[in-house]
């Protein structure tokens, strides 16, 4: 794994630049990556291009032998932008445009910021397309960060229309596909659509989950016209976004298919836990069929964005890093070289610190380089994986619209169950529910919440071809427009399981538990009915009215759990496996035969034999 | 009490109608609510009449010997028409109009509101109004829930003028009702009055009072303009409305006086408990001065709507039913039919599940059908209540708008003594404070907040007759506008009691006691001075400085209790009635003689002797 | 001390005046504050005044011995007013217009505003200027509660530039010293600036802090304007206002050098406990240069305008009084005379409650008046203050703008310095920063954030004449424009410490301690790295990885702790000064050689020996 660091020379003497790509290289950095926010010091007015200090920065850097990567800086549009053409801006569901001040202000369906995102990328390009210091492109910065996909402008009501007519052939077919019977919310055209503006109670799930989509896909079409231009203008460098993995706002595998190389933004303050950082990266690697995936920017101390914005112990910037590397991470840049002085991140902490003295985590960044370099292939060498989970955005998206239970997260689903994985020594490929899935030993479906024939299809294929396939609670429940089936569940698989869904229960009170894991419930509990003879039941609820109902059933290949806590996965997992389930707070992995252990609970990074 | 059941053919494929209906006779099922929400499909478009459908499902559902309870489909006015007539949306506190997509998006005031509703209501009666399959109609749904009656649109801020010019004779008078010289905010003329929009602190309480007055009356008339078009077009059918009491935005004590009969629905889980699942039933009946109500929707299982929509132990559907029973229910529909497919309540349960198959509330409800059926008249003959519990909608009111302690509400307040007298075996009835209360042994007041010339009066000829009148704390403690009386407190009743309020205190710490009945005092604690030397000091105050100090006074007939727990209130009445109160979670009731039993914590129905 | 009470002659019938003047002077009080919300009374429509009222009010007040505070009304200008001038009228960030009904409703910046305000005041004092009744005017009301200085108006917009052009000589500086480099937010232009509207993410924090200051800024300018009329029109009378201390929205250091005499309206159930009560008189009394302050509006009971408006106990009245006796408060009128029987307030207790009957506040009133005048002259002469708080807006602003930790204040860090002080029986001045430090023993700067010469230069005279300075975590970081100082931390004085700041941590588990205090560290834990051999640690943290970690160091006078909990303040205080503390909840002065305690547990005044 090769390291790196996020580094702003517009924001710092000139006279400093030399310092610190000095003490970047010493460091045993090779990668650096600038220009993302910059994009008023290169346009400080329109068509007044000044790229004298981007170009003695990039020399600076390839003088010292690093590696630039370079980011468009469509994140940022500058104010003067703004003002001559405030169409650019984001229009919240209320209908009042979000002005200037931050950053991701902007829409990603204007055509006026498509065309101006257009013409920055390509000034870019053609300036440093070709630049032997240039070897990689960031396209944008977190697209649809700060839940910025959704707008409410008139270009996107517009724009949303036409989605919905290349989606539906005729609005009656909208309206049956959605039940806009329900309520008589029918729409009586597709240019009487609107985008879910405020009303008096829910809107209808399923225009909720079309808004959801069309926003995704408008930021990755945003994308692809700046994919095309730096294709064009910069052949043979690589192309990747920086995501933030940490909310679903955007189908990330979407934009993966255009860029190839997909990395994310390693910020383990923002996530749950460091199994949700590892699920991280497994899913980051799924977002681009397994090619191993970047972390464009990684969490070097504090940061200021949280709610406790909490201390980061001696140890922990290495284990972050180890931690990338065994899950298959190819490159790691730090964020940021030097904290700000100004703006709205003073808090976060860099490598350096904000007197340019060196802080903690530049010595944990260059002690993990020395390791890494010291460290036998084998022992970075990721394994292919036994085990899949499957993850999709829209399942994600569906579940935020109507979780059933108050704080009943996508997001918490899939992490018990990559939990499960981590803890039994797994690797874990995230994979696509309608990709091939033929190839692994077990398939886990923790979420997988909407039931379209392809997904049916990679079950059944799945199983024909010997795999284990394990389903969650509320598999399969409702179709591709969020309406419920009328079958029964799992949609597709309820005869082949030999059971069905019987209730669909949430579990507010945490007192259920299961036996005989003898471990809580989780917060959604399916309760199966069996209707074939050679169903085993693998395990019961335990708790009030709930005692004795299946909890877990299994017929063949087939295993589906109603509950879903971490510890019924891992117990689950760990008896499809034969395997002993590691303590919480432990990740295993196998590296070459030996049993190598990340303890989040002491810090310390464990070869065994 | 007849069972039945609510049904949306318009939601499901024509053919599957037949087995539907069949199912439902064979559940013992005698009545079925339909229409309500198909608007759009009675009127697809302007005037473009479609009956055909609903031609077949009455005469489905009469075939089959069910009756028919039509709906009034103007709580989800069609996109169409709001598109037409965009002045029939709601308008926000802050200007801005409330969109479609939902239901309840329309305001009350609005011309083109009403009269597009007296133009659907007079469409459909014509159809349908004399129709030997229709007996009864349901008049609009669940109005002014989602907090939709107040609006802020321009035709609400004329008609709220004109409605201030009718109630006071002059500005002046308004002025000086209101006490505007109160931080100098004097409306110079009733032309310049606004409805509250948002300042920069809190309105004046009788600016606010008078809107939720208005707004209440708005839905009136729009209900009124409905029922005169029934009542010409549908001569000899009963009229009812569903309301939803689980908040109080409408005057349904009004809306009683409309229809003659009134319905609730009955959502438990959006209750705090069961006693007020059997206060809703008892306020319901008191709506109508009587007449036995009501359940028009009733849960049938776990519901979409809560924070949490906990799971329904089986039994717990039986014992609603019987609860509605033993309170007098005279009809209950189940909600819904077959749960639905999409929309915003697709996990809502129904009595069949999503694919037709039977869930588990339809074996209770055919089971408490043939309970009820076999039960001993005398079970369900409900006897005349000798404990009245005063309610008005302006105390409410009142109250949310002014709590003096964040969470206090008037509903708890007159749950705590609902519980009482359901603890003490009472039957209750929820009555206007300003009618007749001679009739009954004990009245209990326990939120009696405005003081008016008439309820005085009739306390004071309750006390008269002989009547055991309990007041609450905050008892009369407002004049109609509001404002605070300038006399001793409880209002007009202070001389009689031998006592006044000294202290109105709020009691946050929960560690205030209630001696010699040793439990809590509750939210709000009003401390008593004697001053006269015939008052008993029932009980006093046990916690820090207030130990000692009268906590609840009595001086004949007339009884005044400062603290207002549940605990308290059941004590109190326990002993003003000589009886031993069942323990927390027990409902009472007296039936010919026999002592019957339902206890929520078991979900048992005990007759015992 | 002297007492007196805020009384609305408006609010009541004239009839009543005769008896409520009376009872003033029988309970020994001396001043009465009339006036300030009276406006529409005053001028009921434009020019047409009505001063007869007010007139016989005065005078009678006058007759009775009473002297007249007047207060100026333009807290609440008139409905018809804002409806002649709806420019007149504050608009929120989304740029809608705060609308009537309320007060403070008003945009301190509009011209018509100020126009209409001077008007106002002119008028009243060439009425009662030169009266002899009226010996005080208090100008404004609370000038700034409810967070009503900031306006997003258009005029704010153009008076903020012009602001900005004041405080930057170009738009080039402006940028610079923003940092607007960062996320490319780069003002085109001083014409371009905008206010800091709704936006997607958080604005730069030095546009936030110069909204703030402008503001203020503004409201300042606004009561300038008030203060020129009455200084010419009622020359000899005093001038202040009474500000509510419980925010930071107004720099009312600022106000003081206006007016030179300062009051604040004393509500300690708007207080975190009694030494915040505590705290605010100390700020007063510093905000006007030690001029001794006055509490012009006292709690006299339970308010109505906390979450839970909790109940005040026998002899908390008194004990109120006294606090401020000792700390040093001139003149303290209770609020308000008689409890309100309508508007907004209705809940506020009065001396006498609404039906005119004594309320319990009065007779601790009397007794407190007849206490005082008992009271031996030493023990009311506060002597001079050996130690010092550091105090300024702008420090508060800047945490407000970003605590890294939710919920950490700048009022807390303050609080816990002086709560310090307290129980090491310390009179305190709270000082400007930028002011002279040399006089006093030891100086505290709990949250001297910001750093500017004059500040450096202020503590280092200080440490030059041998005081002991004491800077808290997070000293001296940023720049005036909030930005992050390039030097060693604390700014300006790491040299002379002989340390610096390693890591600036947040402390959001509780779990950190500091030994051999023994106690906890707090929210904030700044980390020292010692670089010179003669820095004592006087304490280090005891947690976690933290343990033995140098929390607290001295060299010289200088000492520097960075744990904040009121716990090690006042054992490092106590060490500092060679005194036991008090336990926590105790206040102890010392007066004439007398140990004087107020023991806020048992609410009890010991003079001991």
């Amino acid at each position: 794994m090769r390291l790196g660091v996020c580094w702003y020379p517009e924001q710092w003497p000139e006279s400093r630049w030399a310092a610190d790509v000095a003490m970047m290289r010493d460091a045993g950095l090779e990668l650096v990556r600038i220009g993302e926010f910059a994009w008023n010091r290169y346009e400080p007015a329109r068509e007044q291009w000044d790229w004298d200090w981007l170009d003695r920065a990039v020399e600076q850097l390839h003088g010292a032998g690093l590696e630039v990567v370079l980011g468009t800086p469509t994140a940022t549009p500058p104010i003067w932008l703004a003002r001559e053409r405030p169409e650019v801006l984001t229009t919240a569901s209320d209908g009042s445009r979000r002005q200037v001040g931050s950053r991701r202000h902007t829409c990603p369906t204007s055509p006026a910021y498509r065309e101006e995102s257009v013409r920055v990328v390509a000034a870019l390009a053609e300036r440093y397309g070709t630049s032997p210091a240039v070897t990689t492109w960031q396209v944008d910065n977190e697209p649809g960060n700060h839940d910025s996909a959704r707008c409410w402008c008139d270009a996107c009501t517009l724009a949303f229309r036409g989605w919905l007519r290349a989606r539906y052939a005729t609005v009656d077919d909208l309206n049956e596909a959605w039940g806009a019977v329900f309520w008589s919310q029918v729409w009586p055209s597709f240019d009487a659509v609107e985008l879910p503006r405020p009303t008096v109670t829910a809107h209808n799930p399923a225009l909720e989950l079309a808004h959801r989509r069309f926003a995704s896909d408008q930021v990755v079409d945003a994308l692809r016209e700046q994919v095309v231009q730096l294709t064009a203008l910069s052949p043979g460098r690589r192309l990747l976004t920086n995501h933030y993995l940490g909310d679903a706002v955007v189908d990330c595998r979407d934009v993966g298919r255009l860029t190839g190389l997909v990395g994310h933004d390693n910020y383990p303050h923002g996530a749950s836990g460091p199994y949700d950082v590892g699920f991280r990266h497994d899913l980051c690697r799924g977002l681009a069929d397994g090619v191993a995936p970047w972390v464009v920017e990684q969490q070097p101390g504090p940061v200021n964005w949280t709610p406790t914005n909490p201390p980061v112990p001696p140890g922990q910037v290495r284990l972050w890093g180890w931690q990338a590397a065994l899950h298959g991470v190819e490159t790691l840049l730090f964020f940021r070289w030097r904290a700000a002085r100004f703006g709205q991140e003073q808090y976060h902490a860099g490598l350096l610190r904000h007197d340019a003295t060196p802080d903690r985590g530049l010595a944990e960044a260059v002690r993990l380089g020395q390791e890494l370099r010291a460290a036998a292939p084998a022992l970075l060498a990721r394994p292919p994986a036994r085990v899949a989970i499957t993850y999709a955005y829209d399942d994600a998206w569906a579940l935020e619209i109507d979780p059933h239970l108050t704080g009943m997260t996508h997001r918490s689903l899939v992490l018990a169950a990559h939990e499960a994985a981590s803890r039994c020594g797994q690797d874990v490929d995230v994979v696509d529910p309608e990709g091939d899935l033929t190839a692994y030993d077990v398939v886990l479906a923790p979420a997988l919440h909407l039931c379209t024939p392809a997904r049916v299809a990679a079950l059944t294929a799945a199983l024909d071809a010997g795999v284990t396939v394990v389903v969650g609670p509320r598999a399969l429940v409702k179709d591709d427009d969020d309406a419920w089936l009328d079958e029964p569940l799992p949609g597709g698989l309820a005869a082949r399981l030999g059971a069905r869904v019987g209730d669909a229960l949430t579990e507010p009170t945490g007192q259920v538990a299961v036996a005989p894991y003898d471990v809580p419930a989780g917060s959604w509990t399916d309760v199966y009915e069996v209707h074939a003879d050679d169903v085993t039941v693998l395990a019961t609820y335990d708790g009030g009215w709930l005692t004795g109902l299946p909890a877990v059933v299994r017929r063949g290949g087939l295993v589906a759990t109603g509950a879903a806590s971490a510890e019924v996965w891992t117990a689950l997992l760990g008896d499809l496996l034969g395997v002993e389930p590691a303590p919480r707070g432990v990740e295993v992995f196998w590296r070459d035969g030996q049993r190598v252990e990340l303890d989040w609970r002491t810090l310390t990074l464990e070869k065994g034999t």
